[in-house]
């Protein structure tokens, strides 16, 4: 029998963040410049509609600028790359962010690779990627940051432990394994192909679920008292982790919504921010 | 009773790749191209000096040329990169290989960095990483790259096995854990600071040493019939594992030498002749 499970609340991290993002905003404000924030929303995906809303709102709340970019579903790589080099070279932008996924006919990697390295704060580009595998990345990709933000708010050790990753996206379970890996887990990383993938996810002291399949993650696949924090986001705010069934297990977990989500969005401001910090430095 | 033990044959996997490169060199010198290898060293250690004197060599006896550049213990690290940024420049360099280690004093980070992405033909590059861990490399890191060939050559099944990497050096253990997880092996990557290393590298299918400590993985570590890869090179030709504890156990092992070894110089001569070929074709 665990004792009660802690839950991890995204929106109390996200606060606390955005909380120490204010004063320096204000900074940034007394020097005349507005931390700017370019979205890039590609088609009619109604959910990637939402999270580019959501990001745009989040900005708005704190004073951070937000530039809406819409392309229709027919746009092209050529079209949506020019976009792209405009807002590098635009003083008042500081971040862009490409919404993930493009239309499938799109070069979504040659996309982000335009992306310049000073505006990268999503952290999608090959170059950030692994400049955050070596460990010394300005801008990781936001949703691991945010998974290691959230074990820092609650002061959960890396060190040490045994964490299983579920996916192996460059933009998520790639560079959260190379994170955790740096914080001194040992790291095991499962995939579609992995065979018994029940029983590897039960070696894991800190389980990562980064699938996009809705409540994938059995409640009988975590230790008892394991960590999980789930990084899905399917339709209907469901995660990847069947949550509670996992929730009887772990010592704490993240739910969905309100877990990883919400620090990510976070992340993005915290670096929208640093990105400008840069910038006025220069 | 675990079956004969296959003896992985390095010194074999490399004739058969250097012999697959005598034709091509030859159609480059019809084009009046010798492939060229800049090697540098810096310092006195004396392991190093042997390991760029056999990477000359080897060049030497395929018809590759092999320009040596050598520097003292004392050189800066503005000295070595002004040099590496000549080299960059000269048309008749295809590859440049700078020996690592290279001594305390100079950041070799910023010097692996200084190399052209069109001759680091031993894949030290930062870009180099993130390209090879999202699959899309000219040239993967060359013990990383020895260590799939030869897996290759003897058609040793990756796919859906779980590899257990101990080591996570920016040249060799990250490196070969994204190779094998693109190759759909579940990796799990071990350090100075996993705990119970010895059941961890139990649950290895395939098991790749790069820890750079003599004998260190003991014969009882290794599950039965686990494929067992050295990339140790100690003092004294000792490699990573205890290779007779070691091969008892193992249903394929490479010895040291004579294993990953060779195989790292073949590869490495196979990217210096593709920087040429590459080069020929601007």
């Amino acid at each position: 029998m665990v004792a009660e499970t802690l839950i991890l609340d995204g929106n109390r991290v996200a606060s606390s963040m955005k909380e120490e993002l204010i004063e320096r905003i204000q900074r940034l404000s007394d020097k005349g410049i507005i931390p700017c924030l370019a979205t890039i929303l590609v088609g009619d995906d109604p959910a990637s509609a939402t999270y580019v809303k959501m990001k745009g709102n989040a900005c708005k709340r704190l004073g951070i600028q937000s530039k809406r970019v819409v392309f229709p579903e027919n746009t092209s790589t050529s079209e949506l790359i020019a976009a792209i080099q405009r807002l590098n070279v635009d003083p008042s932008v500081h971040g862009i962010l490409l919404q993930h996924p493009v239309p499938q006919h799109i070069d979504e990697r040659a996309a982000f690779e335009t992306i310049s390295m000073d505006k990268d704060v999503d952290g999608v580009t090959t170059l950030g990627f692994a400049q955050n595998a070596f460990g010394f990345a300005d801008f990781p990709s936001c949703t691991p940051a945010a998974i290691l933000a959230i074990m820092d708010a609650y002061k959960l050790p890396i060190e040490g432990k045994h964490a299983v990753v579920i996916g192996r996206s460059p933009i998520l379970g790639k560079p959260v394994s190379m994170m955790l890996l740096n914080r001194n887990a040992t790291v095991t990383i499962c995939h579609s192909k992995t065979t018994d993938l029940a029983n590897i996810v039960r070696l894991g002291d800190i389980v990562v679920a980064a699938v996009g399949k809705p409540r994938f993650i059995q409640g009988d696949w975590i230790k008892p008292g394991a960590i999980v924090l789930d990084a899905g986001y399917n339709e209907g705010n469901i995660g990847d982790v069947d949550y509670v069934a996992c929730r009887e297990k772990a010592s704490a977990i993240t739910p969905v919504p309100a877990g990883v989500g919400p620090v990510t969005i976070a992340t993005l401001l915290k670096h929208t921010v640093e990105a400008a910090e840069k910038m006025a430095e220069r």
